[in-house]
Order: structure tokens, then sequence, then C-alpha cells
């Protein structure tokens, strides 16, 4: 999970949330919409970018209840939804060519999400040059790939699709990827997308990890789920729980030390204070199986339906087949 | 993972081995053999049974090196060692019938340890039966069953265990076992072998949980690894290294708050302080899957070497196709 | 696939089919619904059992188009009317207990059917025990479990699930099992569910093989679908194709030779002839794994819907994470 | 398994054999070693190439018993044989850069051979970039993918192929697939290597299809195990062990009508008349999990011996981890 200790995108979000009220060339949108909650700012200046450290774009956070539905009404709104948000920052023409990119280890499960929805996707473009003629119209050329990862690989991935992307020449890219929260309430009820794509290290601007505009000269569209979470963050908020309990009892010095760190600073520390060794530990929900296998039914039924114009549930089953 | 959160053997192991030393009617004994350390520890009496709050039994602790192989002299070395240790504790008789179980959920990786021994087991009951002409001296009847957990099967394992024995009339079983550690210096760096069996709630004689003696009427050997920790581990092990570099700055109340408070009162306080939801993670090594393929490969072996006379490794390969 | 060889359980229907309209003492009765045939036959006397070579008993074939589908009205309309079926062979009283096993492999994918649809099972019984009041009207103390296959326990399959009924004394116990067809328009495509047990070797009467009510003591629903092909069968099915061609050919020896030899003759002939090393091979789809994902929801929905009162398909889903 | 149908290269092989011998501008060589039978055939000349249908350069048969066993003497020694033989096609010079490429589709067991190979391979180039101190003389840069198949990428996997050489530009790509063979004795006891590539519908010219040295710009190594058999051969062998049945029989007309075909002539008749629907149909064995298991290490491990020097097993084992 080669991006999840340097891209908390679910932190930015909310912090840029926070920020984003305040500042001009921001633009924030709230909506709700059968028990899903829609989050959408535009960063629309150079100024903006400069204040909110993050690109001009857009970015969409999706929170929804615990996904433990796989089917029926309220699961195929949820798709729909995330059609939509993505149909809009894609905006794409008529029979546009579009890669999808799964990121991630398929061998480790929470970071196999993006593998496990390119499994799930509508791949079309081989039928739409061998068989035309028995396409329904409508049907975008989709292809997919998951490239894995560096350690297994030996390859950045932004260099197998930068290869991928010269060779195809598709009109636009979706990019999905495993991310890590801070919560644990986010595990598999967030989906985010941007407009931004994925730079890891942002700032540095290492090339051959960056899988966006710059890189691939094609729009990037990124699609992140919390799978993880950070173990410095399970340490921060079993201390603030351990701090509360403490105050009920007079004079504990604990508390009183705690209480004087504000959360930042309590979780940096923490942060500096987790064992070398932890960091090849990761804190998943034990039925992360069963998760990982509906968020990315999710994301990418929601892609299949914004890329395909009036399919169906059933359409998509058969196509899958 | 049902015993992980009642029963963390390995704890046990470690507070036995500090009173056992000052305790009459246990004998200790400890043994370093190519870098792998062996401790034995034997509670011989009642009276001892009462102080060491464990029963009357042998309890044995191999603790190696990071399970880096696969094979070769060093990997076949430990394999030796699980099995003496465990022959010894079995302590056969020639073609009596053995019943191995694998505990767990094979669906849930970490906790997959029991039913990855068993698939990797020369059985050889059937064989015994219907081609015994084929089969080389020396080898056991030996049959396995993996029966599931309480949340897939709706059944208590010890029911579906005593059913089987109760058919099987196996002269001994052996019951394998993921644990719970506490220190991630644990995970898959020891195997803990006892003849006590599994006694989940300890004194409240759960009868239905409990594999043992008692319950299944033929002598019981445990044989458990510790392939997750808790969440309230890393919480304190982290919270200690905090302080510590807290220590470093003058006047930290945290410091002198946390260091007020022993290790043990902190882990209970911590413990306390999980949120709810935390019972749902679990903290696994990120390459958890080859960890536990490689540690069931050594019990399994350590299994099979005890269990069958005169039985090389090819021996095993060819059985196990 | 120990039962393959045994138990080409669609012939005998077939050749039921056919034999049943002659004969006293059996009842047969068609419907279409759906796009879906069900066959009914029934055995109602002793004389009727001799003549059909089957025990008295009641058999339900349940055939369909391609299962392309995994959601939607088609494929909920299949799944009613397997619980349809199933609750008119179970007549449950209220409440009482079911135990389901699944036979088979789950290692070798076309075996896998038993414990995949095991695997997608309300299973109820520990939660009616230990939380009765969080359980919902209308749900059943249903248990499950999949024993796996003599090679890799070593144990008779019926002598596990002999020994967890004699523990669980569950009311009815329902079998599901992969079976081998003749033909390959039938991989997938039906549903055999029988009121008689599986009995291996009929007539010999293995005792430790067999699961009915003789040996189970209650009554035992079988429950089939076909996901391989006998070698032989495609050896005979080209054969014929190709003699075919070769009748256009004047004075084509081969022709005139085969079509000496009736069908089964052929058919004989082949199975005889088929080399002993075919015996190791199997003949699946190339997309068996989706398949038995798809038919396994299919036979898991309707087993959940015949045992538990009024629940619907968005309810299974919440129970099964 | 794209390519199952287009090169049943191992049949090829076999007739190069024949023919070689009697050709000039090729030369044949034949080696023993524990028990494993190598053949070497080499094309010189484009006489030769004219004649024997196949492009110059060296085509070489690995053939070894029933690979019943994963570790060992007799195992080391297959794959020490792998690799020279890979080495002797290779001619690396020090310190250059190889991608492997495994073929087929992950999801399919038997297609799952280059994949297979691809997760045991000791990759190594993003190592020698970031931590170059660490790393062992001897290692080379190994970079590593498994692009999928056309169905499940959309993209002819040359497209991507092509897309990653040219962007990491290796000094040679290893190409693993998994075949087809007409012999049931092939599957997995035969390992191919040639320094041609991969061309399907050889002559055609389909540039987007072949990987070979034309199209990837690099020298391109293919090594290739037949892991299903072809439908056709199943009947095509037991018409002939029917035949021979029949032959005892006097007067039989088929045994008669039989013996007029030659060998190709009958399998050329089967192959036509095979039906339409048998195309989504493969014959395994069984157990096909488990060949393709340690066949995949065996190649793998000959890879990775003969790229990296100096290396032992524990080495490899240690560096997978």
């Amino acid at each position: 999970m080669q991006n999840i200790r340097t891209d908390l995108a679910i932190e930015m979000h909310e912090m840029l949330m926070e920020a984003a009220s305040e500042i001009s060339g921001v633009t924030v949108k709230q909506e709700e919409k059968d028990n899903i909650h829609i989050s959408r700012i535009a960063i629309n200046t150079l100024k903006a970018q400069m204040q909110m450290g993050k690109p001009i774009g857009h970015y969409i956070t999706i929170e929804f209840q615990d996904l433990n539905i796989a089917e029926g009404e309220e699961y195929e709104a949820l798709c729909h939804v995330v059609a939509q948000e993505l149909g809009a920052l894609l905006s794409l023409k008529e029979k546009s060519n579009i890669l999808v990119v799964g990121l991630g280890n398929r061998n480790i499960t929470p970071d196999a999400l993006g593998p496990q929805v390119v499994s799930k996707l509508m791949v079309t473009r081989h039928l739409l040059e061998y068989i035309p003629e028995q396409i329904d119209e409508g049907i975008r050329p989709v292809c997919a790939i998951s490239p894995g990862v560096l350690g297994t690989t030996g390859m950045e991935t932004g260099e197998i699709v930068r290869g991928v992307t010269d060779k195809i020449k598709p009109e636009a890219v979706v990019v999905i990827d495993a991310l890590a929260a801070r919560s644990m309430d986010r595990i598999s009820t967030t989906i985010q997308i941007c407009d931004t794509g994925i730079s890891p290290g942002a700032g540095v601007g290492n090339k051959r990890k960056a899988l966006d505009k710059s890189t691939l000269g094609v729009p990037v569209i990124a699609v992140g789920v919390p799978t993880v979470i950070d173990a410095a963050t399970i340490t921060a908020d079993t201390l603030k729980l351990a701090a509360d309990t403490e105050k009920a009892k007079s004079d504990s010095k604990l508390y009183e030390a705690l209480s004087e760190l504000d959360s930042d600073e309590q979780y940096a520390m923490l942060k500096d204070a987790l064992p070398e060794t932890l960091s090849g530990f990761m804190v998943t929900p034990k039925e992360v199986d069963l998760l990982i296998e509906r968020v990315s039914k999710v994301v990418a039924n929601g892609i299949n339906l914004a890329l395909h114009k009036n399919i169906t549930f059933q359409d998509i089953d058969a196509y899958i087949s």
C-alpha cells in the first residue's frame, strides 16, 4: 500500500471542507440524497490553490451508511450517485476511449480495491474493435489494467501506466486506489473522487510516481476509498477515550497532561513514537474481504453506469460473465 | 477468531515462566538449539495448579527467528524441533489413530492457521483402510478436519469435534489454533504446545466450547501460533515509546503522569478505553498471507514428522500431492 | 468429486421421466414458469420403486436458461422457484432446526458448489441461542457445515455428518452436491432436488457413505447441480457429430460403422475405452469460477427463502455480512 | 487462454524433432541428465526456416517425471537445468536489465501459469535503484508484469507489453505462457524454451499480438508449459483405444473404418466435428491447482537462478518474502 502513508486523502478533504468556506476562489456545495451525503469542493483560482495547498480542480466526497447490502434499491441508488458525480467530472465526448487503472496489491486484501474494481468493469474496447456489430449503441470503448505495485513489479506504477497510455491513447484515465483513513468510521463508508489525479509527495514532483494530466497527457480522475486505518489513529483515539475516563477521577495527572495537548499535537507525538516495526502492520476490519468485495462493486458499477449510456444492472451482469 | 479475546496464551506462558521458578511442584527447563529457544514448563501438583492458575500438564514454547525461509536446513531443523516436542507430549502407541483439528475461519487470513495446517497434513486413515498394501510401514492412520467457526456454522466447534470423535474414536486429538499476542515481535515467531487442550473461559466450564480430555475423552494436544496483535497492545506500546520521548523534554507532564502508572495498569486502562467499534478490527502484518503460509507449513510438517515414522520431507511432498 | 462417477443423477432423472409416464404408482407433473421448466416425479409404491430402480420419494428437476445474471427480477424468480420446491419437500414445523451440509472439495472449483452454498447461507442457530431478542420472528435455527472430502479428511463424509447430527439433533438435513452431467448443456442450467438423500452405490448399502434417513435418522433433502461433464460424453458427442459429417461423403465406412451402434452402445464402448489416465481429468467450462459463484448463490438463496419466513433479498444480504 | 487454440507449441516441437534430423541447416542435440531429457534444436539457415516452417532460432524441450515434489535434490536439479538452458539462450551482459512477462488469465487456473511464475520471481529493479547498497553483488535488475488477457483488459497483450518496454527499456524480455498439449502425458511434465518469442498466427503478421524481437526491439525468450489438453485430443485418443478393443472382435466394421484413417486424418476429422459449444470447455487434471503451483515454482526458480549470480534457494526464499 505504497500510497497509504503519503496520501491520507480523506483528512485533506476534511481539512479542505473547513478551510474552503472561508477562502475566496473556492466553492463548496453540499447535498443530501437517499441517506447519502455529497460534498463538492471546487478550487478555482491559483490563489485559492496556494491557500488550500491543493491543485485547482474538483474534489467530491460521497458518504454513506455501512455497506451491508450488495443489491436492492439503496445499493443501486448509491451506484447511481457515484456514476453521476464521476460523469460530471469526466464530461466525455461520445465514443471517447477510457482507460481504467486499478492501483494496489491484489494479494493484500485491503489494498486490493483497485484490482477488484477492475475485475468488475464492463471492458469493451476489444469487442467494439472485433465485433462492433454485436455491441449495443451507447457502449463506449473501455479498457482496464491492474498494473501491480512497485514491490512486485520492480517498476513505478507511473512508468507502466504511461507506457500503456502512450500506446492506447485514451481520452481520459480513471485511477482507483485504496486509502488509509484516520478514523475507523470512514472504512468503506466514503468514496472520494477528484479530477486532479494522484500526485504522491505533492510538490516534490516525482514524475515517475504521479498519475495526472501533466504525466499522462490526458485528464485523470482519481477514485479512492479508505480501507485501512493508521496505527497512530488507534492509539490517539484510544488515548483520548482513556483521558475522558480518567477525567472522572479527581486529580488524574494523565488527564491533565493529555488535555494540555491538542488533538494534532497528540497525533504528531504518537505518530513519531510509533515503533519502527509497526510500519509493517495494518489495522483492518475483520470482515475486510466482504467490505472490499462490496465497495468495489459499488465503485465498479458507478464507473460502468457513468461510461456506458442507457445500461441496466442486468446488462452489466450479462457483460461481466 | 473466537479465542483471541479470551485466550492470550502467550502472555500466560510468559507469566508462567516468571512464576514457575519460584513455585514447588513446577519444573522449568530451557534449551537452545540451532538458534531456536525451547522452554518446557511442567505443572506437577494440584497445589502448583492452584498457584499457577493453569491445569496440571506440560507447556512448551518454541521461539525462533523471523520465518523468512520455507525450505533448507534451518527450516527443516525447526520442523524437527516441533516434531520432537509434540512427539514427547503425544507418546503414541504404534498404529494409534490421530485426529487433527484445524480451528479458525479460513476466510480471515490471520485466523486461518488451523485450516492451513490441515491442508498440509499427510492424511492417511482412508489409505490405510482401503489400500493398506500400498502404504509404507511407519505410516500411522491420521485424519483431519477444519470444522469452521461459530459464526459460519451456527454450532460450537466443541459440538462438531465431539460428534466426530464419537464416531472416529481417535486415540488422541491435536488441535491447531491462531492466537493473539500482546507483542508484535511474537507474530509468527513462536509456537506453543501444551497437553491440556483448549478451555476457553477457564473455570467457567463451558463444556460445549472446551476441547480437552474431559470433553473429548482422549488426550488433547493444543498447538498455537500468535498471528495478530491486540489493538490495546499497539496503543500501550506506542504510549510507552511516546512517554520515553517525552522524558527527554524537561517538565513533561505526560511523562510524569504515565510513569506513575505501571505497565499493567496502563494496559488495563487502555484496554478499558478501547472504543467499542475497535473490537471489529485487527492488527496484522501486511504480509500476513505469506507468514501464515510459512508458519503453517512448519506446524504441519512438525505434526507429519511426529506422527509418521521414518518419513522424509520428500515423502511428505509426495503424499500431499 | 467422489460422487461424479457413481451418481449421474441427471441422466437418471431423464430416464425416470421417460419411464415414469408408463408405470403405475408413479406420477409426473410438468410446469413452465417465467422461462423456468419444472418436472416433478413421485414414486409412490414399492412396485414402482422396483420398476424405476429408485427409492420411493420425490424427484424435482428445475431447468433454466444460462445463468448470466446475478441479480434482478429473473434471478429472484429463479431463487423463489427453488425455495418453493424445496419448501414443499421439507414441510417443516415452526422453529424446527435444520442442518445444511455442503459436500465437495473447496479447492477444486467445479466440486466446490457445496462449500460455496454454505458460505452464502443465513446461519442463525447460534444467534437464536445467544441473542434471541435481536432476531426477527420467522427466522428458523439453521446451522451448516462443509465437512470436506475423504481425500483431505481421511474420513467418510457420512461419518462426519452422522457425528454432527448426533450432537446437534436437527429435524432435517439438506445436502448440497456438485454433479457430473452427460451433456454440456446441463452445466449450471439445472438444479435437482429429491427427498431420498444421497446413497452412492445404491443397493450395495455402504452405510458409511450414504446420507439419507436410514443413516442420519431424520429426513434428508439432496440438492444437486451438474458442474462438470464426463470425458466419455465429449467423445461420444464429438463422434456423433463426426459421423454426421461423414454421412455427406458417399461410401463412408466410418459413418456406416457408427450408425450400426446405437447411442448407448457407443457411450458404453467409449466409456470402456477411456484411457485410465483420463480418470484424473475433468471437463469444465472455462468460466467455471463465475458459474459456480452464480449457481451457488441461487441455491443458497433458494434455501434461505425456504427456511426463513418473510425475508427479503436485502435481509439476506444484511445477515450474511 | 488466447493462445491455446492457435499455438500448440508442443506438437510443433515434436514435429520439428522428426523433421529436423533430415534437414540440412538444422542441428539437433539430445541429453539425458538426472532423469531429465533435454532436446535442443537449432534452425540455422533461411532455407531450413522455410522447410521447418519456424523462424531461425533455438528450440529447447525439457521433459521430466511427474512433478510430485516441491523441494529436495531432484527438484533443485530440475530448476538448475531450466536455469542453464535459459541462461544459454539469454547470454546476458552483467547488470543488464530484464523484464519478465507472465501471460494468461490469473482467474482461470490452468491459464495462470504466467502470473504464478511472476509472483515467485526475485524482482529487484526497484531495490537496485533505491537501496543499491543493501543488494548483493550478482543481483541483476529484474522487473516483471502480468498484463492480463484481452478479455479482461480490452487491450492486446502486445500493446501493453510494448508500452512498458518502451518506458523501461529492458535488454531482454522473458515471456511465460501456458500451452495446450495434444497428449495428456505432457501436462506439467514438459517445459519449452525458445528464443524466437511468441508470434500467434505466424505469417499473418498481427503485430499487435506478437511478442518478439521485431515488435519489442529486444531479444524475447519464450518459456511455455502445457497445462490443458485439447478436447479433440481426448476424443481421438479414446477413439483409438476403442478401435483397438474393437479389433479383437471379428468383423468389427468400426475398427475397419477407423484403421483406414491415419492418425492425422482422424484428428482433423474430430477437430472439425467438435461441437461449437465445446470451445468454451477445457480438459484439465483435477489437481490442476497443485500442478500449476509446482511447475510455476520450477520455472520461476529456473529464471531466478539464470538471472542472478551465485544465489541459493534460501536466498530466493528470503527475497520473495
